[in-house]
């Protein structure tokens, strides 16, 4: 299993509960994929969203944001960490 | 106290070691500014790194990170968290 962060844009304005309710939706089904979404960090100034998951693949990753209706911009593997 | 997410780019090919080293000289001074670095996570291939924080200002999360000779492109104040 491998560590990715993943970005969304666009965002703006977003409150605690629609970012609760977006990782609720990817919880749901991020077991179909083997995928685990852990953490995700919100800045409702800009509308960027990052989620730290780990799962086999960065489309793994994509494929339960895209079904949960959110798919990410960017998705990076991240095997070093500190 | 706020939280953070910081961005770097243009560290590709940056090892564990690397990161460590980076992430250990913004520890030895973040005392001074009131800040924390909690966590960092490395994209070797694109060379993106993320950094997350807790400190009182953006600012003082970038006083740290320039005086460790590594300031940040962009830092995103985090208040929503899932």
């Amino acid at each position: 299993m491998a560590e990715f962060m993943d970005v969304h844009h666009g965002m703006k304005d977003i409150t605690s509960e629609k970012l609760r309710e977006a990782h609720n939706a990817d919880l749901a089904i991020e077991g179909e994929e083997g995928v685990h979404f852990k953490r995700a960090w919100a800045d409702p100034g800009t509308g960027t969203v990052y989620c730290l998951s780990e799962g086999p693949s960065a489309d793994a990753i994509q494929r339960v944001h895209e079904r949960a209706g959110h798919p990410a911009d960017e998705i990076h593997p991240v095997p070093i960490t500190a």
